[in-house]
C-alpha cells in the first residue's frame, strides 16, 4: 500500500472530531487507533533551532552570500542527520513535544526587497534566481532522497511577505501582475517543481485583499492550480484569528477556519481550527473536505516513517549533533559566507605584531547565531577567533554599546589599543535584537524593523574615532542586511560583510583576515546608501528597488564581492566563461551571469576552486 | 615637603567655592591651581572593573575560598598593575573619568552573617579573621609598598552592613556591644592596623540610630578614635541624601551634608555636598573642617603622584592588561578556589568515554564574572574548559533555565546525553543576576536577595530527573553563596562548590575535574539546609548565626572542603601541627587553626604544598 492509500484507511476510521483533532500542529493520540502525538512545528533555517544543542550554522543570507549551492546542500544533510537523530532520541519519550518532530518550517525564501525588513536576514536575499537556486538546494538536503521522507521542508509565507512587522497581521501587500510572478512567486514556483517541498506556509498578510491562508487566488488558482502543488498547506501562527480579528473578512473564528480549509490549507498552527466542528454543524464546510485534509497530513506523516519500523533514517546515532565533522563544514560555510567589499591590500594581514580588536560585536555570540537558531556547544566569537588565529599580541576593546548611549571611557579604551596597534579590526553592526521578527526583536517601537541603514550613533562615533587614529582600519560590519557603508568605503583600508556568521564564524573570519581563505561571497543584496532613496516601506511596488530596478547608486551592488587573487573573467560566448587565475592565492570564485531582459538579472552562478595560476572554462 | 605640606600649601590658595567643589567624587579641574579634574569612583573587587578590559579573577567570595593569603596579594598585585596601567593611558585624554582613576572602593569587608543576602558574594564570607587577614592581603596588593601610594583601597561599607537590599537606605541595625566588635567591626580594625588602607567607606545604613556616613560613635570615636584610622571617609553613593530623604535624621540635605563632614566624611559619592555653601552660610558647618577635609583629600591625590613626574608606577605598560601571565595566575586562583564538598571516588575523572554536561549555568559567562566585574579579552566557561581539557567525547545539554518554567524539551534532551554518557557534570546553581545589589540583580521583589536558600524549581526538578537516570552525577554548584544542597549530598557521587570563578573557570574546573589540580579550597560560609533554621534576616544579634553560633546541622560545615589525596594532622600543640600527606597525589592543602572561647573560633590558616608522601611541621 501507498503512503496515501495507508492514510486513507486509517482516516476512514476517524469520528469528525478525531479528524479535527489531527488538522491542528499540536495533534493529540488517537490511542485506539494507534497515533501517537505529534507537535507539528520545528524549525531548522540553518541548523536544528530552539531543540537545544545542535550545530548552528551561518544565517540563511550569510549561506546565500556563498553562492554555493552544492555546500548549501551539504549543510542541509547535515541538519537534517542532526534533526533525525534528535528525533530518534525524543521519541523515546513516547510522544514528540514542540522542536521534536520532522515537520520542518524551513527555508523563508521570501525575497527581501527592503533592506528595512528586520526578518530579512531569513532569506536568501533580494534575487528570485539566488532565492529559488539556494532554496531548492536547501530543501533536497533536508527532504533526502530515500524511500521515506527525511524531514518535510516549508516553504514560507506564501507569499508577498517582508514587512512591516508591525502590521503584519492586518497588511494588506498591493502587488501588480509583473512583481508578482516575477519577483514574489518566482522562487516559490521553481523549489516546487525542482525540490517538491512537503508544505507551504501561508503568510500573516492579506495580498491584493485576500487573506494568504485563505486565498482562492493564492491557494487554489496559483498554488494548487498553476504551479502544481500537492503537498499540504499549514497557517502562520496565528494567522487563521487574524482574518477575523484583524483583516476583518470574515466575522468570526469558525468563518476563517472554513474559508482557510476551503481553500487548501490543511493544518492551524494557532487556535482557529477548534471552531471547524461549528464550521461543519452551521454547514461552512463539507466532512468530505476535512477527510481529504487530513489524509494528506496523515500520509505526509507516513511518508515520514512514523508509522513504520524499518526508516532508512531511524539508526542516525545522536553523535551527529554538533559533531566535529559538522563544525568542520561550518567553518567553511561560514568562511564562504564573508564578502570582502573592500581591500586597498591590508589583508591578508601578514606581518601585524599587534592587532586592536575593537567594537561591540567582536566579543558578541548573538551576532554569532542570528534567529531562528539552535544552541552551540561550542562557538568563537570573533574575538576569540583572531586570538587563536594569529600569533600577534591581541588587544581587545569593546569601545562602545551597540546602539545605546555614547561612552567616553569605553571610547578613550578603543582609541587606547588602537594607538598600540599595527592594525585594527573593528567589528561593528547590528544584531539579531535589533533586527527581526515582531514581538522577538527588542527594538519595539518598530517591532524588529529599521527606520533608517545608518549604524547606530555610538558606533558611528567609535568608527570615526578609530580612524582619526590613522591606523589601517579593517571594519568587519556584522548585520543581516544592509547598513551605509559609505564612510567606511571611504575611510577604511578593508571592509568586510559578514553576515551572522555562525558558531564558527570568528575561526572563519580568522582564516579569511590571515590569508587561510580567499573570501569567495557576494553581495545578496544591493548595499545602499540611505532608506530615504529608496520607496516607502509599505509599498510593493518592485519600482525603485533591488539591483534590477533601483535607479541610484548603490553604496555596494548586489554580487559585489572581492578576492585575494586576480581572476579574470573571459566569455566566449553567452553561456561559456573561461576564469583565469592570475594571483598569488588558490581561491574559491563565485562566476555570476546575468542577462539583461531588459533590467539586468541573475540568470547563473558558479562556485569554482582555482590554483594559482590555474585557467578553467565554465559552462553554464 | 611631605605630601602632607604640599596639599596643605595647595588648599590655602583655594576659595571656600574651590574646596566644597574638591569633596564629591566628580571633582571639577581648578585650572588656575593646576588641580586636574579627578573622578574618585573607581572599583577593582576581583579586577579592574567597568573598566572595559581586564583579568577577571574569581569574586571575592572565591578568593576566600582559597584560604591563601599569599595568593591573594599575587592577585591585588596584578590588578594594581592593571590599574595603573589603565591610569597611565586614560590620563593621556587630559582628565580621569569614572572608572579611570587610582581610587578603589574596593574591598568589601562586611561579614556575610546571613545566606540571603544578595550581595554577600563580594565579601571574604562570615567568619572576621578570614576577612581580616584576605582583606590585609588585598589591601597589601593593591596599595604597594612604594614612595608613592600605588592605590587608595577603600574599607567598605563601614558599619554593620549586610541587607536587606530593598531596605537599605532606611534600615537601623540593632546590634549589641559584643557583636559589634568581634564580628562587624573586628575585620575593620585589623585591616587598618595591618594594612593601612587609605579610606573608609560608610554604609547606607543606621546603626544603633546613628546614619553610617555621619556617625559620631562610628567615625568619631571608633574609627577615628579607637582604630586610629588616619585616612579619609567617602559615602555609599547617595548615602548622604538618605539621612534626610530616608532615615529622617536631619531635615534637608545642607543638614545631612555638615553632619557628614562634621563626623569625618570627607567625601561625598552623591549630590548632597553641593549644599555644604549653604550649610557653612548657616553656620552648621566651620570652614575650617572644610579646609582640613579637602586638605586630607589633595593628601591622597598628592601621595598617589598626581603631582609629580617620577612615580614609580607611570612606566607600567598597557600589555600588562589581561596579559598571559595574569590570565595563568587566574587559573591558579580559581583552582584553589574550588571547593570539593563530597566525592564517592568518581573524581578525578580518569577513564570516562563519554561525559555528558549539563545545566545552566555550563555555557553561561555571567557565572564567570560575578559583579563588579571587568571584561574579561578571554574566557572559558565551564563547558568549554570541560571540552579543552579533555579526549573524552562531551555531549552538552542545558537542561533547564536557570530559574524560570519546568521545560520538558530541555529536560528530554538532558535525560538523552545523560542516558549515553559515563558520568554527568551538573552545573547548576544561582548567577549575579539572582543575587545582587539593590537595583543590578534582576530578582526585583527581593532588590538582589534571596528568600530561600533552595536551587531554582526548575533546576531541582533536572537534578532529581538526572539522578534517576542512574549515572554517577557531579554536580557543579555555582553560585556567590550558600544553597541548600542537601539532596546532591544524598544522591550525587561527587559535589563541588565553585563561586563564581572568573574568566579561567571553566579551565579550573576542568583542571580539577580531570586530576591536574587536586582540590584545596574550604567552605568561607556555612551551607545551612534551610533559611527557616536562622534567624530573621533583618535580626543582627550573631546568635544562632555563622559556624560560631549555629545552633543547627549544616549540611557542609564552615570550613569543609576535601583533597585528592590523603592528608593527615596531627597537631603536636595549639600552635603545631604535622601535615602527612599519605595519598598519591601532590597536594595545596589548607590546615585551619581553631580555638575554643567558648565557641569554636578561627584564628589561623595556612596554604601548604605537599608532594605525595611528604609530611611538613607547620608553625602557627
Amino acid at each position: 500500500m501507498t503512503f496515501e492509500e495507508r492514510a486513507k484507511a486509517l482516516v476512514s476510521q476517524m469520528t469528525l472530531a478525531e479528524k479535527l483533532s489531527q488538522m491542528v500542529y499540536d495533534a493529540p493520540a488517537i490511542e485506539r487507533l494507534g497515533v501517537p502525538a505529534y507537535n507539528w512545528w520545528n524549525e531548522c533555517l540553518h541548523g536544528v533551532a530552539r531543540a537545544g544543542t545542535a550545530t548552528v550554522f551561518p544565517q540563511a543570507i550569510g549561506m546565500a552570500a556563498s553562492f554555493d549551492e552544492e555546500l548549501l546542500h551539504t549543510v542541509a544533510t547535515a541538519v537534517s542527520d542532526e534533526a533525525r537523530a534528535k528525533y530518534n532520541q525524543y521519541k523515546s519519550f513516547g510522544h514528540t513535544d514542540i522542536y521534536q518532530g520532522l515537520t520542518f518550517w524551513s527555508p523563508n525564501i521570501n525575497i527581501f526587497r527592503d533592506p528595512r525588513w528586520g526578518r530579512g536576514h531569513e532569506t536568501y536575499g533580494e534575487d528570485p534566481y539566488l532565492t529559488a537556486r539556494m532554496g531548492t538546494a536547501f530543501i533536497r538536503g533536508l527532504q533526502g532522497n530515500g524511500k521515506y521522507r527525511k524531514l518535510d521542508a516549508t516553504l514560507k509565507h506564501f507569499a508577498v511577505h517582508s514587512g512591516p512587522e508591525a502590521g503584519r497581521h492586518a497588511f494588506n501587500a498591493v502587488v501588480g501582475e509583473k512583481d508578482l510572478y516575477e519577483t514574489y512567486l518566482w522562487a516559490f514556483r521553481y523549489c516546487i517543481e525542482h525540490a517538491k517541498p512537503s508544505a507551504v506556509m501561508g503568510a500573516y498578510n492579506r495580498v491584493n485583499g485576500e487573506p494568504c491562508c485563505a486565498s482562492p487566488t493564492l491557494l487554489g488558482d496559483i498554488l494548487y492550480g498553476e504551479f502544481g502543488f500537492d503537498g499540504y498547506v499549514v497557517s502562520d501562527c496565528g494567522a487563521i484569528c487574524d482574518i477575523n480579528n484583524h483583516h476583518k473578512v470574515t466575522a468570526n473564528e469558525a468563518e476563517s477556519a472554513a474559508l482557510a480549509v476551503n481553500n487548501g490549507c490543511q493544518l492551524n498552527c494557532g487556535t482557529a481550527y477548534k471552531w471547524l466542528k461549528t464550521a461543519v454543524a452551521l454547514g461552512l464546510i463539507d466532512e468530505e473536505t476535512i477527510t481529504a485534509a487530513v489524509e494528506q497530513l496523515l500520509t505526509a506523516r507516513f511518508r515520514l516513517g512514523q508509522f513504520d519500523t524499518d526508516c532508512e533514517y531511524d539508526a542516525i546515532p545522536y553523535d551527529v549533533v554538533d559533531c566535529e565533522a559538522h563544525r568542520a563544514l561550518n567553518r567553511r560555510m561560514a568562511g564562504e559566507s564573508i564578502v570582502l567589499l573592500k581591500n586597498d591590500g591590508v589583508l591578508p594581514l601578514k606581518n601585524a605584531k599587534t592587532l586592536a580588536v575593537i567594537g561591540p560585536n567582536a566579543d558578541a555570540t548573538n551576532v554569532l547565531l542570528g534567529n531562528y537558531n539552535g544552541t552551540p556547544a561550542r562557538y568563537a566569537t570573533l574575538l576569540r577567533g583572531i586570538q587563536d588565529g594569529t600569533d600577534a599580541r591581541v588587544l581587545y576593546a569593546r569601545g562602545s554599546d551597540i546602539w545605546e548611549s555614547r561612552n567616553d571611557y569605553a571610547l578613550n579604551e578603543a582609541v587606547i589599543t588602537a594607538r598600540q596597534a599595527d592594525a585594527v579590526i573593528l567589528c561593528l553592526g547590528l544584531n539579531p535584537q535589533m533586527e527581526g521578527e515582531e514581538g522577538d526583536a527588542y527594538n519595539a517601537d518598530m517591532s524588529g524593523d529599521r527606520a533608517t541603514l545608518d549604524l547606530p550613533r555610538p558606533q558611528r562615533e567609535l568608527l570615526e574615532t578609530i580612524v582619526a587614529v590613522g591606523k589601517p582600519v579593517i571594519l568587519v560590519n556584522v548585520s543581516g542586511s544592509c547598513v551605509d557603508l559609505s564612510f567606511a568605503k571611504e575611510h577604511c583600508a578593508a571592509v568586510l560583510q559578514c553576515f551572522y556568521p555562525g558558531a564558527e564564524g570568528g575561526n572563519a573570519l580568522a582564516d579569511v583576515l590571515f590569508g587561510k581563505v580567499s573570501p569567495s561571497g557576494r553581495l545578496p543584496v544591493t548595499f545602499y546608501r540611505s532608506a530615504d532613496d529608496l520607496p516607502p516601506f509599505e509599498d510593493y511596488s518592485m519600482e525603485n528597488r533591488t539591483y534590477k530596478f533601483f535607479k541610484g547608486e548603490a553604496v555596494f551592488p548586489f554580487g559585489h564581492g572581492l578576492t585575494y587573487s586576480d581572476i579574470r573573467e573571459n566569455w566566449a560566448d553567452e553561456r561559456t566563461v573561461t576564469l583565469e587565475n592570475r594571483g598569488e592565492y588558490d581561491v574559491n570564485y563565485t562566476v555570476l551571469r546575468f542577462e539583461y531582459i531588459p533590467h539586468k538579472n541573475l540568470c547563473g552562478f558558479k562556485k569554482v576552486f582555482l590554483k594559482a595560476g590555474e585557467s578553467k572554462t565554465v559552462p553554464f
